[in-house]
């Protein structure tokens, strides 16, 4: 049996924190009981639920009811976007990104299909959506604007603010998938001024299935999948107790000591870079360099694929797109939108750190990287 | 610390089988990768959730490639009715029945809500929907049916593979909720000859937040939440691995002994309305006495409220309708519709049993209801 390899990938999922195991296991054994039943076996699973509503809230500085529970990121995104639309179907215009995760960017797909118009804003060579096209197109036309918190693949940050201000003066409510930002960088929703937040909790260390959505009181939202009255009847189906409590526990786990996590990680991230650039002639990195999560790299090779980087570099665990694009073939669109040529960025791998990467983890990483580059690239 | 009441609320949600947590526990700790990942943390992951693929078909008797995995039954016929009416926009109509679960009744609302005909067929008094109803009203109009297996509330087995053959002889789909069957009766997709059939987790002993949709291969279905490219697209979002798992685990278990646990239960709820019966004077029985789930008994006590039996009945933990309706202080539509008059119908009780069930119980929660009844009935 040989060692696993050093996971470099906690942008496609974490693993879960011990303490978001304990905290869930009660809820899969004892405490098995339908939040809604009015009798003994109900009550816990309720206060459950309510105390996890609590926690999320308290990450991002809302309110508990402005939490909805939902199954994951995608349907987060889901309910925002088709919600808003929905409500405000007086509005024909959605304004997004070119550089959204699937969720978000199939979602307004399938309003243009029903005959809203969708305008995707340009990025920058940094990556960064493009603050004064955003001011040319968002008008009151608008239903929605959409923009993600930090890009899945490079890690940068978008302008949400900035995006936010627009968005009100035009009347539109904005909502941000913050899927990959909440855990790694400070996020408080009064402060960003957004209307809608995703989170989703399988990136930050709580299980896969599970995620919210914050929606400040007063925006106007219709539900998306329909059935009976959980969440408000926002979002039905029977609570999805224990991984509901998990994303509480990990919630109040990663806020613990946010600042502290991040620091730490952006020292590992920046010493990874530089091991690579120092061994790696022409490396490059993918991405505005300072404003970006603390965890993430996304750095392309010279003159070889970052598929055949990962191939020869088996002890790395990571990836040349997000996980839900694995098996393509072509380079990650958010790469291209850059403006990078579709050669170069075939180089491209991103490296995530995450709460369980050490700094002999990193070294390591560093090592067969620089190994599996002279292989890929003298090949 | 006094002992927990008798749960006989098993129709509202199970508890996992010891098994199931077992299962899913590997997932949630060392195997905690995306199963999308090209790397190794994601091999594992995948063919874990191949592997409940293959046990729920097994459960249902179809192929894996015809299971979707979904959040619960909620999303699962939302996907269904959704899914079905969107790919058959050139059909105007949708035929249901007046006694389904809101997530089958709610998603048929907001296809009206957009310009789609619904058509809710009635019930007989046995709470059975009515064929020659049915007849009248599936034509080429149609677009989908949808018809629950069971009742949630009286467990009265529905007419499923007669409507089957009327929505087929018109070319039209079939959509079965069958959340309150699976793991309780025999269900084989075939011999029904339905095209779609809901699975929820949690009503056989699996956990709250996932459950699966059998899809007949060739069956026009659009995607309802979008995204990536998870269950072929059908339902985006990372698998939701250790609860698909699990519900892989709770199929094999249901399906090892599933006619000896059936019997097992009918002779224990058989026991109980006798129990009962022979105390209560005018004690009635919502729904066919034969076409039902062995383990649902819907009882009405006379000159009284179900309300009030409950709460003088502490040792007995059971409830006046579905789980998804408690507050309501109104009579469970379902007995309405049956025709029972609002005032016999508020007596009513759900009282639901499960693998965990003991003769014991039965006996201990029969005399608690009985001792309730007079209670409640003298007050």
């Amino acid at each position: 049996m040989t060692s696993q390899p050093i996971y470099l990938d906690y942008n496609a999922t974490t693993p879960l924190l011990p303490e978001v195991v304990e905290a869930m296991l009660p809820y899969l054994t004892t405490h098995f009981g339908n939040p809604s039943s009015a009798h003994v076996y109900g009550q816990e699973p309720q206060k459950a639920v309510a105390r996890a509503r609590e926690r999320v809230a308290e990450l991002i500085g809302c309110d508990p009811d402005e939490i909805v529970f939902t199954s994951g990121g995608t349907e987060a995104n889901n309910l925002a976007i088709h919600g808003v639309a929905g409500a405000r179907a007086d509005r024909p215009c959605i304004v997004t990104t070119m550089i959204e995760h699937p969720a978000t960017a199939q979602a307004c797909d399938a309003l243009q299909a029903h005959g809203r118009r969708v305008v995707p804003i340009r990025v920058d060579a940094d990556g960064r959506a493009d603050v004064n096209a955003a001011r040319l197109e968002i008008n009151r036309d608008v239903a929605l604007v959409t923009i993600m918190h930090s890009n899945n693949e490079t890690g940068v940050l978008q302008p949400v603010d900035e995006f936010a201000r627009i968005a009100h003066a035009a009347g539109a409510p904005i909502h941000t998938d913050a899927a990959q930002s909440v855990g790694k960088v400070p996020i408080r929703v009064r402060e960003l001024d957004v209307d809608l937040l995703s989170i989703a909790g399988h990136k930050l260390y709580a299980p896969k299935g599970v995620g919210a959505l914050y929606v400040r009181r007063g925006t106007p939202l219709t539900p998306w999948t329909r059935g009976a009255n959980q969440e408000r009847g926002l979002r039905p189906g029977t609570e999805n107790v224990a991984s509901i409590v998990a994303l509480g526990a990990a919630c109040t786990a990663v806020g613990r000591d946010l600042a502290e996590a991040a620091t730490r990680m952006r020292l590992l991230r920046d010493r990874l870079e530089q091991r690579l650039a120092a061994s790696i002639p022409g490396l490059a990195l993918n991405g505005h360099r300072e404003l970006r999560l603390p965890n993430t790299s996304n750095v392309r090779f010279p003159r070889c694929t970052g598929s055949a980087v990962l191939a020869a570099a088996n002890s790395v665990a990571a990836s040349t797109g997000s996980a839900c694009h694995s098996g393509d073939v072509t380079a990650p669109a958010v790469i291209l939108a850059m403006g990078v040529p579709q050669a170069a960025a075939l180089g491209s791998i991103r490296l995530s750190l995450g709460r369980g990467t050490t700094q002999a983890d990193i070294d390591q990483a560093a090592d067969a990287l620089v190994a599996a580059w002279q292989v890929a690239a003298a090949a």
